[in-house]
């Protein structure tokens, strides 16, 4: 039985791994965090039976503690709650489900106190690569990716020594205005940009994933995770999401992972890792009905907020917090109708160009940054 | 430097073999055989200098010591002296290029005498497959398939545990006539046979591409190298042979290899496992030029000798030697264009029909089977 935390337990990742664990004999629930879903979390601990729980909100800690009264479950709250969940003396293994900037505090407790990690968070690294990968290294704390791509590159690198990567391949659907031009891009709706071709996905990375800025982000993730220089890290547009990412090696040999688009394949692999585990529920993927894979060139002239992150972590230090936090809060304008789908990347670009980098960060300064950018383009667009 | 040996080395494969060598420091050709094609192994042991050689044909063997004289290269002939070759005392890895189940003897004494192989000739397997993995397993000789399909597999078996399997996918290209009816098949002629869409390889193996009999070789092939029941081995047909074949896991993961069509690959893989090393002239593998994979199911009504090699291995012990022989005389009587494309596998089943089954067979027993299956069939065409 190994200890495991969940933060961020109530999100789309959080439940698909409960989902997982429900069917396993190997976990133990240790403790769940969530952000206000206290309906899901109250059924989450019920069923669980977790020894501790933090919510952000204090008022909903109180009301938890008045709910739970007598269970023993210890409450904590705040964002001080869920790092001590993070860093619980008796977790093995931290499943950072978090969704943004709020994941990089507890991911870097828990990797402090030697917990392995499950990675499902994207700021972590797109902000805190360098501080969360160098720690990781030197507490001997693994990283397990658990998003398809990264996932699928880790299995793809099993059996084979870093030394012989000639490159990463990281696969792209290419996203709902896959083959439009910047003229037709103009008049995208918001309605339009949340029709992911093939996976069912929160609203802010799917439309990530229009503008192929999440496929920026899993560049910048790449390059920390796997120690790869970031001319050894290709996106290729494959619109069915089969294979899910590639590593090519130095003798022309390319090993590829494919599988069906269901979150719980990549969560199980990393839950069981080195092991493998049937999932329940989870079908072959039968190539009667993907019968064609096809690959092309991303559109970077299009697609600008692609070029902006490989350009952001061609600088470094805190211009990736940049990217990250100027594309949340655009994309949020988006989903508001503030703003149009081409503003996106005119709001980073300007965001970037303003910055004055801090080299070397640590994780204060990274979520000052971030609350600096935030306030700078609200400020500007929220007037 | 790895003392290497090269059993067929003016063949196709042995003369790639040498190519990839050539471009190496890390090999001393020990030793090298041919069957009769002296003017290039008088080249090869130019380039090579080889301690040791050997020729099928004493005459030939006669002519070569006039022609070394004074070299000191030991010059040894028949098949006794490809086995010496194979199992000559300072040979550290052996490559068994020699094509026909003239292969299986010099196979068996290398392995005996503890040398790894790299495995080119199919019919080592497909003969004594039992014969031969369990001699590997009892004296811990590694056996490195050459072959892109098993080669591919290999690849993707590296780094996870063979309980992990839930199938191993051969792909196929399904060769010139694929998608064709058996009405259509009736009048194909030899010239139409041998056009191969995507592999340029000797004429026997050609044919049986057209046939699928290869495949069913390899799916024989798979079933004793990776030592999976044969309910877990399945063919794809993959027109385009850029995925060389994969591996499904019980999780529902499905690792692939893919490359180039170009054997240097595979062999470079296999000289150098477990390191990679880069082939010269090889290229990458340009999404933009192979931008479209497409998968369908075999059809193997039409393609008669897919089933009948499957039914081969089912019964098992000297069945599979009457499937390859028959098989070889086959294609070399429709080679001859003494019998119709369709008649390949009539003469197959009739065979195996007649045959009366020897389970545990050793190796002069396959031998014998050989012989006497070669006889009868001949005996019927040749009149």
């Amino acid at each position: 039985m190994k200890n495991i935390v969940i933060l961020g337990s109530t999100g789309s990742i959080g439940t698909q791994t409960l989902d997982v664990i429900r069917n396993s004999k190997d976990f133990n629930v240790l403790g769940l965090t969530c952000n206000n879903n206290l309906d899901l979390l109250i059924k989450q601990i019920d069923e669980f039976k977790p020894k501790v729980i933090a919510v952000k909100d204090e008022n909903n800690a109180k009301e938890l503690k008045n709910i739970l009264n007598n269970t023993g479950v210890e409450i904590l709250s705040g964002e001080k709650g869920i790092c001590d969940v993070a860093e619980y003396h008796d977790a093995e293994l931290v499943v950072v489900a978090i969704e943004g900037i709020a994941g990089l505090m507890p991911a870097y407790k828990a990797i402090k106190a030697k917990k392995n990690i499950m990675l499902a968070n994207k700021e972590c690294l797109v902000t805190g690569g360098k501080i969360i990968t160098e720690l990781a290294k030197k507490n001997k704390v693994k990283i397990l990716p658990i998003d398809s791509e990264h996932n699928a590159i880790f299995q793809c690198l099993q059996g084979n020594e870093k030394k012989y990567i000639s490159k990463l391949i990281i696969t792209a659907s290419g996203g709902p205005f896959r083959g439009k031009t910047k003229e037709e891009l103009k008049f995208v709706t918001m309605e339009q940009a949340l029709k992911h071709p093939n996976w069912k996905m929160g609203k802010k990375i799917t439309i990530d994933s229009a503008t192929l800025m999440n496929k920026g982000f899993e560049v910048i993730e790449a390059k920390w995770l796997f120690d790869v220089p970031l001319n050894k890290i290709e996106v290729l547009v494959h619109p069915q999401s089969i294979i899910h990412s590639m590593v090519e090696y130095i003798d022309g040999c390319i090993i590829a992972e494919m599988a069906t688009t269901d979150m719980r394949i990549p969560i199980q692999y990393a839950l069981n890792y080195p092991e493998r585990k049937a999932v329940k529920g989870v079908k072959s993927l039968d190539f009667e009905v993907f019968n064609t894979l096809t690959f092309e060139k991303p559109d970077l002239e299009t697609f600008k907020c692609l070029s902006l992150a490989y350009q952001a972590i061609e600088e470094g230090g805190t211009m990736t917090t940049v990217l990250n936090t100027a594309d949340e809060v655009a994309v949020s304008l988006f989903l508001e109708k503030r703003i149009k789908f081409l503003d996106i990347p005119k709001i980073i670009e300007k965001s970037m160009e303003k910055h004055d980098n801090i080299i070397n960060p640590d994780i204060n300064d990274i979520i000052e940054v971030d609350h600096s950018i935030r306030k700078s383009i609200l400020d500007e667009y929220m007037r």
